[in-house]
């Protein structure tokens, strides 16, 4: 990060005591973490305020350095990459540490994408004339600071920079220590952009260190930071659920089922599995449990297991479906299911499997057992898609459709920065409206209740 | 509460095992207040997918039952009210306490007010065709089961469990001990009647218990109870909020602020100004500090300062407001201001004041010790209101209103759970859409992402 002066500031002007935060005693905080938080609150204090275009601007600016600095990027890319081949890390988790001139690339045309979407800060939610003529107007604003906690990719850290600051956000970037020195140099990068666009360069910071104590001293920092998004795996999102005394969105676990119904299109059916299940594994809307109706289990199953065997996925099935996999000719690859497996998120070519009596008992199944991120079925039943989107509880419920839609690019949104499981604030795909609060503006001309 | 079969479920039903919960072992746990969660969560699963009228015929039942049996209630109302006059306790307390047949007959009256209101569930608040053709809409669903922890007045017992029940939630109540026997008999009159007209007597409930435990295990209940409404003084709040694993929303503390510009009409300021703190000086709207423009200052504050005093207000004034105090012939109550004056949500005859160089001054100082609930302006200039609209951060901003405006009922809500001062999920007054969360329905014709 920069120590220069920042430019984005008048002269003499020290951005600290312009509007002095309420949390923290003076003189400044000794931790390094809290004084990063405080730093972006007053940065935020001036980012709430401005219009679309100097954040638009700082965006198109940031995108332009990225191509322009790509060597460092790479360069500072590098030295991560070779830890972590040193460390023996897998070749999987290396790819997506890695980043090259495409890359880069790719990651500043989002950055232009972001600039290019509405600015939700400012829209009227609600708006009324009240019958005693006050004016009420409900408005969105920034949430303030946005803390970010997240694992290996580095690309998410321009990513969700340039979320939070087109919805006047600032964001504190907590990155895996594992790409420390390429998150040091992406932020670099997007610090001297934002302050030579003439924006407060504070407004993008990584949370300093590489120990867990940062991270635990951000899920203390109440009152500095006004929310934090865990984006990883299911310890890191638990750990930061049960600790952060600063409210948190839950993002990305996905249990998510595929259920077919008595009456179902079995092509389709198969079809939507194999595309929820094994189009792409490792995230977090693949489905990792197949439910069957068992009216329909002996018609449907043999060719089911024959395309999961096909597309390399490995089926964890209950008894009844295991009975199906023991037919002459089966190529199903099927091995007994355990009850563990009805609660684990793969992320693997591996599903689990069951037969059950009736939609009530999928939906039953589900309610015990899902994550809350998306649910599907497959039916031609219109009492039936009716039912199961009424009963159950779920970001997402899908009808004859993948559950591979879950997602903020596919559901129209522009971007997102998560998928929220939780329902407080947001579910489902975050896009740049759910980075934002509200506030009322009431106009009178003397009002009083009296 | 009543100990007899609910006749709410089918015969042979056992409502706690049609969808178990998967957060739970079996057997079922010890602890009541968990297995009082666990009934709360399989009665929310079949209160969400109802439609309106079955939840508004349990509302009349239950306006209905109040009435009938409100001999009763006052009875085991006496209980709490005897007891808490032999611990001495003051007689407003008591007053807030105290149930007569008036008041019940206003609480029924309120629920029947509920009843009338529009259901916010099912609303589709986002709807669209996607380019692939995907249908997609975004719907309000209830919460599931909403916590609410209060204080001392048993009316907010009927309120909340009316303003859940309508919006399709279960509620668990923890009420003071103070008020136990009242809230025994009421969730008691509440639940026969729910259960009555044909819904689960399980979504009102009691939690068990008068011990601070049952708070604490209500605050653990992560993945039981989906979020905890803390409803009182500012320090059971802080306790809630800075304990609690399951999501809390934050509501009630309100340090407000009323701004008088350098130009302004000077009689609608002294108006908005006796209005804001003196209407109702207990309540979480009312102002607590007074800042005033130096340029005003001299023609403002003898004035204002008389109202006060006619009021019976005392003003904990900073040194430049003392001065306006000590003019030849001046009634005003003037005590020297401490910095903790400027923290101190007095919720009494008490106001602060401080004269301030400017406009964004005044901003600096609501900055460092606003709750962020409501602060007001009065001015004449477009300019200055427009400033000052921008740059404030609370959930409500007033300008030439007074501060007593922000409430569901002013605002045209219908009713109001609560005053949210966080700014995820909820800002400002909440009503019935507040207390639901959304799910996208994904509709396709087999499509798959591929």
């Amino acid at each position: 990060m920069s120590s220069s002066p920042d430019p984005a500031l008048p002269s003499g002007d020290d951005p600290l005591t312009v509007f002095p935060s309420p949390s923290l005693p003076s003189p400044l905080p000794q931790s390094p973490v809290l004084l990063a938080a405080y730093r972006a609150k007053a940065a935020a204090a001036e980012l709430a305020p401005l219009p679309r275009t100097p954040k638009d601007e700082a965006l198109l600016a940031i995108a332009d350095a990225l191509v322009v600095r790509t060597r460092e990027i790479i360069e500072a890319n590098a030295v991560d990459v070779e830890r972590a081949r040193a460390a023996g890390t897998s070749e999987s988790v290396i790819d997506r540490l890695t980043l090259n001139r495409e890359r880069v690339a790719a990651i500043a045309a989002d950055v232009r994408h972001v600039a290019g979407l509405p600015d939700p800060v400012g829209e009227i939610v609600r708006g009324s004339t009240l019958p005693n003529g006050l004016d009420l107007r409900q408005v969105r604003v920034p949430l303030g600071v946005v803390g970010i906690i997240y694992e290996a990719r580095p690309n998410v850290t321009v990513d969700a920079a340039a979320l939070c600051l087109k919805s006047g956000n600032a964001v504190l970037l907590r990155g895996s220590a594992s790409a420390y020195s390429s998150n040091l140099k992406l932020v670099e990068v997007l610090r001297d952009a934002v302050g030579g666009a003439g924006l407060p360069a504070d407004c993008v910071q990584l949370v300093p260190g590489e120990s867990r104590e940062s991270v635990q001293e951000l899920m203390r920092a109440r009152g500095m930071v006004d929310v934090l998004i865990p984006r990883g795996g299911a310890s890191l999102i638990r750990t930061v659920v049960e600790q952060s005394t600063v409210p948190v969105i839950e993002t990305g676990t996905g249990n998510c089922h595929v259920y077919v119904d008595a009456q179902a299109d079995l092509a389709m059916a198969v079809q939507i599995l194999i595309d929820s299940k094994a189009s792409r594994p490792s995230v977090c809307n693949a489905a990792e449990t197949l439910l069957v109706h068992q009216d329909i289990a002996a018609e449907f199953l043999p060719p089911a297991l024959a395309a999961l065997a096909e597309a390399g996925v490995t089926v964890h099935g209950d008894e009844r479906v295991q009975r199906f996999a023991e037919t002459e000719g089966s190529k199903a690859v099927v091995v007994p299911a355990t009850a563990e497996d009805w609660e684990t998120e793969y992320l693997s070519y591996d599903i689990a499997a069951a037969v059950v009596d009736s939609l009530d008992a999928a939906v039953a199944h589900i309610r015990l057992w899902s994550s809350g991120h998306t649910e599907a079925i497959v039916t031609t039943s219109q009492a039936a898609a009716a039912r199961f989107t009424r009963l159950v509880d779920a970001a997402a419920v899908a009808v004859n459709a993948s559950t591979r839609f879950t997602d903020g690019g596919q559901f129209g949104f522009g971007a997102e920065i998560g998928i929220s499981t939780q329902k407080l604030h947001a579910r489902g795909p975050m896009g740049l409206p759910e980075l934002t609060s509200t506030k009322y503006i009431v106009t009178g001309e003397g009002h009083t209740r009296g």
